[in-house]
């Protein structure tokens, strides 16, 4: 099978994230992944929703936004609309579920995380990039925060990338925009350091795919997934990979 | 395994789909799965979305709602606060994205086909249920403007339910909201009637889970999926069932 | 005189009311008159407005909504634009007022009553419906809550009905939606049970109206309403109904 | 019985109107009745409801706004709030059908008339001023247009006011904020020059009423709409108040 | 050179501030210049912004809107549309922005006034109206709370002007609407009585403009700010006027 | 006079502009002056405001907005607020005007450049470096559309900067953050690269200034502004510059 970019089917686009990239928030990066970049903040805020209140328990929330010039066709302004898309919604819960799936709460304590994914450049994939920069972003805003005698509070790493199947029968690893606006099948897969699941989401909206065609996608899934928690092991450095999921 | 209402790890609440249950809508039906009770109707307008005038292609859409009586805790009305929440955009997102997946809507002509679908009284599973009793409105709606001699526009038929982990490691189907609430792993699945998935949604917030566990999910979604499709085709009747996915 | 579905002048159309309809609130009917169907529920909840915060008195408020299948032409979803029509909240401002002159707010404590109308099907008379219907949920809402011992915040029982005049010079009772939209007088009439005026909401756009069609009108409301309350204390039995308007 | 202005229970208050107050839109007044004062616009537009394009008939809405400084304790600005409430929705609706009702609207042909009442100061009745005045500005913005060889589209008088029972049992026209804060019963009543009644909206939330009452409250709002209409038939002179009604 | 209305280039329109001209705000007036007319009034709230509770200072804000029937084509209201223009949020920002520099925020002390310009009628210069207007309507406001035992919280008058270039080089003072809508260059200068500068907004979206001419226009909006401050004085008194920037 | 970060009075921050930053804009830049950065994008669309369809007249208009990373403390997204600031709508008002008053809008044709301006980190000044990106953008998107036989149809440079007067009485040239929040006067001044104005926008509200001070701000505004639009014409190269403000 040719791709539209030379890759193979088990090969992700080229990867880079850039720590520290804001001097603002606690912990920021830029993410590229071929065409796509997506800026990630992480800012600690004291104010838990009303339902966390006095819990001493903390939360996690994400938002999400394509800069108008990020798209092929201009995205318009959801401020200047005065609401935002269900698409937007859905990256955001997504976004947020994920991140929290590896915190602890608990050991986080009565903190507010909001997670800023803001997508510069649109070329495929940027909810998965959004969930594997915004980890990183996560990471340098706990450190901040907690010092190698706490419980660092987070437990695990984690990653995501895109799979879907094209021209018909054909499964592939990390899609890019040309590609996704073909796909029959497309799946956004989540998965954590250990290789568990955190997310599965696929929809065949143009074509309902077999048993078959499901276990090839989360083959090619857990694959990329792989390269990129070694990716994000290898920007951490052992010092603070380390720390994630393990008690002081 | 003891679950909550004493049914076994595969079996379905009971079912029952009342239809033509309203005088207006071209097709609309009661569904009621254990205590979760959603009517569901489709409305066929002229009007298709922008992108689609002059193309001789028709759409489908949906919009979800919960009565404020059908939760625990009222539910605020979506109306009185000026905008959907992000559950119910990402609801009816996919709801629609699910009927459209076995509609052939160049056969549907240049129309637009509404699905409503207001929860009267939730109990777990209100959007499943929302899409395998709006199947029953779509076809009710369909067979009133297309005659045995048109192409009848839809294509398969279509079913869905939730599967999810409780109890730590014990997979079962179809969660009531009591074991939704303590769910570690939910997971939406939505099926043809020639057996290949539409969407399949799943996320463990609370708990990763393993290719392992995944697949027994996915087992105990077809056997009730399989189970409401035998219902559908059985209310439907061999005349109105016989014409899905057939030319005329 | 000759009406469409042959009810003579002072003939009420069918009415049902269904209690206990839903389990979550703590009141709740359907109401079915002719095929107008409309669920009301109560819901008792603690946080009053502002203006009552301390003053140990309770307050009740209403919200209206139509299905989007409930009418001829499908209405569109209010959440969907991002906000009530005026006429929805003109009515959810006339059920409020309509119950609260009912009720007595000050052995109601400080609680807020929260009476949700939705209708399932309209056929003319959804707002009068509403009223009836939610009389009977309120009563069943305060018979949860205050037993015997406590006076009964309940003052007096509540109907309410349509009339108008049709063909130039018909005053006729109750109307249905045929006759409502060729109606030129048209008019809401609310009574207790002691046979006052909660509320007369007359209108004649198409058509002002004299002082003798006038007196012709409200004597059919009182045939109409008189019926309405007969029925209520019928379904509430002697038990429930007995401690309306009774002190402890 | 004895008022807190000293009038007597039958008696309006002073009431003036200023003719041709703006200089830019096609009519309007300014009206004053009591130390409440309304400023009342009529504009022409030439854009119709959508369901009425290309019927060759008119329509007409009203806009009706408190400004901030107008009530006792400030009014929030509604287009900050970025909404209307329902008391402004409720009172436009009203203005608009009041004025609908002597239109004829056949006459007038495919135009708009739009009506907006600001209320530069209130002290109770501001919608009843709202309508009394209108009516001049509607008048004087039909003559600038339609000339006397043309059907005048203004088919009647028509005067607007509140009555109420203040004091457990004493009817009273024309209440002022004071008395108005203070009745059981507050109604508003429409009336044509011909005598017959657009509108009566009562209600009794604090205190239902009987049938008597009810009677006296009409009467009574009847010498008042009366001295209302002769004040207009007097400021709009001969010339103009001729052609109300009349065929060319 | 020939203005539209006669004047030289030089010469304010004729201004009239009527002063208590509500009878509910604790300042109001109705300044008028030319045919333009705006109602100012101020409001003393106890409400302080968020950032200021507990800081023992006060603060100022202002709203700003336009009666649709004060323009000559009918401007739609903004609550109806459901937000405020871009345009009235700047020009009620300025508003504010002017009289704060006046103020003595510490003297005035927790407290928070609103100012409200509403525009009866437009005819050019409405936001340097209601800045000079607004200036009486406050310090009659401040009259109402401050004796002469305290710190007179207002330092210093204030008053504004606008100046711009037509006819392609010819400056001039306090343009009307006609000349407003054709000149190539618009400014609006605020000034105090000390003869500083509170607010410069010049732009030249026509037509760029030098320094030379820069230095005609602040030259005549120096004249007419300095009328406007001798009228301002002249209408408050001697007793009023002299406690303006004065200790107790 | 010693400044926070070392400059003299007259000295800019380092200023850098890197075109064709993005890949889908017709122009693009990140403009960076000192730690302020800016994403300035152009886009053509082909839907010109409605009162210039059919004129053959082209439009510019702009959009502006801070990412929530951007600020000390996270600056809360209008999206999720549902509607911008007035700060934001004040912003992109100006940038439109300005940009507009260099364009030939005729020789444009019936064209509407959307000017999006992004801040990515915000340290004082971002609106004036939106301002002299964007016009580099804009530079580049209408190179892309207008070959050297058309009008080209930018007029003149464009350049923005801040002025201010700190510490009661230094005025300095192009405030950061921490210069901005203590100045007591603070000034926009935009002007072309013939030297005219096209904007002064100056606020004292902290410190109402003199003429003489207003004299020393416009010096080092120009200063500035001379430097900046050399850069300017360094970055676009002889070529492409030549090409501004001369006809074919």
């Amino acid at each position: 099978m040719k791709r539209i970019d030379g890759r193979s089917e088990n090969e992700l686009r080229y990867v880079k994230i850039t720590r520290h990239y804001l001097k603002n928030p606690a912990g920021s990066v830029l993410i590229e992944t071929g065409d796509t970049k997506v800026i990630c903040s992480a800012t600690i805020a004291q104010q838990v929703p009303k339902f966390l209140k006095g819990t001493g328990t903390g939360w996690l929330s994400a938002e999400y936004s394509l800069l108008p010039g990020s798209t092929q066709t201009r995205a318009a302004r959801e401020a200047a609309r005065g609401r935002m898309s269900g698409r937007t919604q859905e990256i955001q819960r997504l976004i947020g579920r994920c991140l929290r799936s590896i915190m602890d709460l608990k050991a986080l304590g009565e903190k507010n995380i909001i997670i800023d994914c803001d997508v510069i450049q649109a070329d495929g994939g940027t909810r998965t990039a959004a969930i594997t920069g915004s980890f990183i972003a996560l990471v340098d805003a706990m450190e901040s925060i907690y010092d190698t005698h706490s419980i660092f509070p987070v437990k695990d790493f984690l990653a995501a990338t895109s799979v879907g199947i094209i021209n018909e029968n054909d499964a592939v690893l990390d899609l890019c925009y040309e590609e996704d606006s073909r796909a029959v099948v497309d799946m956004n897969v989540v998965m954590t350091g250990r290789g568990d699941f955190v997310e599965i989401q696929g929809t065949g909206e143009e074509h309902p795919f077999s048993r078959r065609q499901l276990d090839a996608l989360l083959q090619k899934a857990e694959i990329g997934i792989n390269e990129l928690i070694s990716y994000q092991k290898n920007i951490l450095g052992n010092h603070l990979g380390w720390r994630i999921g393990r008690e002081p």
